[in-house]
Order: structure tokens, then C-alpha cells, then sequence
């Protein structure tokens, strides 16, 4: 047996998320399915965190152990024909056998796109629509506090923080804003994040750009461990997992 | 009043086409309820011509005669937080009062896009998704006996052709196929399109390219003014309309 890893891009719009559902109509349900087809036998595979419901994935990254000898071409062109369109195979490599795509993880990259005046109508399916224009130097302000090591507790999932157990102890490493034409894009890079916290984040700074919050108030709420109204949860269509970092 | 001349791009996903529909669902309903939001007073637009139930519109020009004195900008911006993200106004002009968007135009020009190796996930919802590779030369070597003026008859819609009292002959000043990435681009320029013109001769194009019609059998079928079993049309959501000429 060998250990492969596998990225892969998806649009999350018809999936009940990355991680398997009883439904079977997960990303992870689908691929596990195909894998099975072309190996006939039960495999499992393993994927470096989940994505919500409605959450893209430009490089999510998944490992599983199988005796495959036709190289990676023919794994990706037989995987092809047996997932939708909606899920892309970019690469697949052997690795070694301690690789784990969620344990060696040294961090992840997600992109969060936006967009307050007219854009482009075959692309707002993925991004969050604004009524208000935003201050992205409001936002860049108070997304540098976001940079460094602190406990994101405030931004965790509204139901119960770390209901997995999960450290909210994050290294922040990059935070940017960026406009293109008529979008917005939000780039967030850390040592790991907790659920819904890229979606947590976001909606709190948008408040932060729409002037309703100010970037030191947004620190303060950081600082405090304790979510309150202004973080709102972000719509998942605007999300993309953009890059595992290993 | 003062006629204007607009210039819009949509995503047909979610309309039911272009003309006026009884569930006032369709592109026009929706502009024209915005347009009597904005003018108090019920407003007809004109389109160039109608696109069907899922096709899509990188520039569809429409006219409309109205009294606006606040200038272009100010009516798109008014305009654009009136109707869905899926509709984008790219220009507005005053033009002389003859201007007519469906008789002043001098041609149209179509785009169809196509896939069959695995492409962009993002994108194949705007795309028809093929299982087997073509033959982009046999394609190009069919497509020559569009150009010129020719009755096209064989490739007007499968109940009854020229229903509308339409003159089947066109004009056909360009055809090409382009490849970009995994993408396959059919691009058809003619003074006309019949109703499911493109999507009959994208259909039977795409016969041509899995070889199981010869580029031959295709100029015949075009000479015969008789559609046949190799007519089939192509679906719906891989097509645009690109521009209007005028």
C-alpha cells in the first residue's frame, strides 16, 4: 500500500460540504465513491479540515493509502470520469507514509471575495453582495491586529467555541485586502483556523469597513476572547479554501 | 422623450429568457419593472431579439424611449439596485429617434463554449460538457460552408421552421473555432440568427468533431434546407450572446 496526496478544487454550491454526510452528497462521499469504483475495494480518505456547505476549495488537499500502479495521468483521467465537473483533480502525487494531509498542515490560505458595486453577473455566484461601499484602509487597520499569535476564541462558531476541542490559539501570518475591477478580495493565511472563523472574521470586518465598527474596537473584541453581535457569520459562497501549506 | 440605446450583460441561469413571460421571470419583465420603479410611469423596452430560457448575454442592446436628465451614470447605478446581481447595465446612450435595437442591427455575433477535458470548476456551469474529444479541424473545415449567404433552413427550430415568418436567409460572415486552456470557443458572425440557430449548428458541429458526421455530410445537410436526425440542438446554458452590430 501506498500513501497518495491529492488536490483538488471543487465549487462547493452543490455539496453539503467537504466532510462526509449520511446523505452521501458531500464532496468527500462523492470521491470516496469513485475511489472505490477504480480500486473495488472501501477507501477512506482523509482531507486536511472540512468546508461548510456552499464553501469552494481552489486546493484542498487529501490523502489515502492504495495499491495504484498506473501513475498519476491515468488516476486523475479515471477520477474524472466518475466525479461532476464540479470537482477538479489538479494533482496527485505518492508521499511519504507519515505525510497526513490534516496533522502535517502547517497552515492554510483562504480567499474571501466580495464585491459592492456591479459585478461581473457570471461570477456573483461566488462573492458576497454589499449595499454599502467599504473603507479597506478601516479594514487593513484592523485586520493588523489580526497578525502574531492569539486566541481567536471571539471568532469560533457562535454554537459553543472549540466544541471539537480545537486550541483557538492561532499564528496569524498574512492578512491582505485586495481590489480587482469592482471586487473585493480578503486573503487570510494562519496557522490553522478554527470552524467558521474565516467566515466569522470576514463579517466583522466588513463591519469594520461599512464604519459601523472602528479597527481598535475590532482589536478589543479580539482581545476579549468573547464573540459579540458585530461578529456576524459570513455567507459560505464567498469563501474559498485557497491553499494548504505543508 | 428622448430614445436610449443599453447595452447588458446577464447570466440566463435564472431567467426565463429574454422576452416578456406571463411569470414575469424573464430579463425584460425584470428591467421594465425597474425602469417604472425609476420613471413612475410603465416603460416598453425593445430588445435586439429574444435569447432563450437559460442562454446567457455578454452584450444584448435594447431601446427605450423616456425622459432622463441625470445622465448615464446616475441611471445605471439607480437601475442596478433594482434588479438581481445576475443583470449588469454596461452602457447607456441617448441616439437618434430612428435607432431601432432589433431592425437597425446589421448582424449579431454568438459565442458557444464547450469542454471535454476537465475544466475550470467554476466555469462548467457555463459550458457543454462533452465526453468525447473533437476533431477542432473537421470542425473548421464544416464550418466554411457556413460562410456567405445561404438558406439555413436545415438549422431553424425542430417545430416548424420559420415560424415567426422569418426569411431563412442569413448572411454568415465568420466562423471560428478557438481552444483556450481546456475551453473549445465556437464563434459564429452572421446579418441573423433564426430561433436555436446556433444551438442546431453548435449540435451538429459537435457531430463533426466526434466523427459521426463527415464535414461533407454537413454542407450537404445546410444545401438540403432540411433538418435532419444530425441537427441535434445543444443545450441551452453554453451559449452567449456577444454583441449587437449596428
Amino acid at each position: 500500500m501506498s500513501r497518495w496526496k491529492c488536490v483538488c478544487a471543487y465549487d462547493g454550491t452543490e455539496f453539503s460540504g467537504w466532510q462526509t454526510q449520511p446523505s452521501c452528497d458531500a464532496v468527500q462521499d462523492v470521491i470516496e465513491a469513485a475511489l472505490e469504483k477504480i480500486l473495488k475495494q472501501k477507501i477512506r480518505i482523509h482531507g486536511s479540515g472540512r468546508t461548510d456547505a456552499g464553501v469552494h476549495a481552489l486546493g484542498q488537499v487529501f490523502h489515502f493509502d492504495a495499491d495504484w500502479k498506473h501513475g498519476s495521468e491515468k488516476w486523475i483521467a479515471a477520477m474524472r470520469s466518475l466525479v461532476p465537473d464540479a470537482i477538479r483533480f489538479e494533482s496527485i502525487e505518492l508521499v511519504d507514509d507519515d505525510f497526513h494531509a490534516r496533522y502535517s498542515a502547517k497552515g492554510k490560505r483562504y480567499l474571501y471575495r466580495l464585491h459592492v458595486s456591479q459585478a461581473d453577473p457570471f461570477e456573483t455566484r461566488y462573492m458576497w453582495s454589499l449595499r454599502y461601499s467599504l473603507d479597506l484602509e478601516a479594514m487593513r487597520a484592523a485586520g493588523r491586529a489580526l497578525l502574531g499569535e492569539h486566541d481567536f476564541s471571539a471568532f469560533a462558531a457562535e454554537n459553543g467555541s472549540g466544541a471539537d476541542g480545537e486550541n483557538p490559539v492561532k499564528k496569524f501570518r498574512a492578512f491582505e485586502v485586495a481590489e480587482k475591477d469592482s471586487e473585493i478580495r480578503l486573503i487570510f493565511e494562519a496557522s490553522g483556523f478554527m470552524y467558521k472563523m474565516v467566515r466569522s472574521l470576514t463579517g466583522a470586518l466588513v463591519r469594520v469597513g461599512e464604519g459601523r465598527l472602528s479597527p481598535d474596537a475590532f482589536a478589543g473584541i479580539l482581545e476579549s476572547k468573547t464573540r459579540t453581535k458585530d461578529v456576524v457569520t459570513a455567507p459560505p459562497h464567498g469563501l474559498f479554501l485557497e491553499r494548504v501549506l505543508y
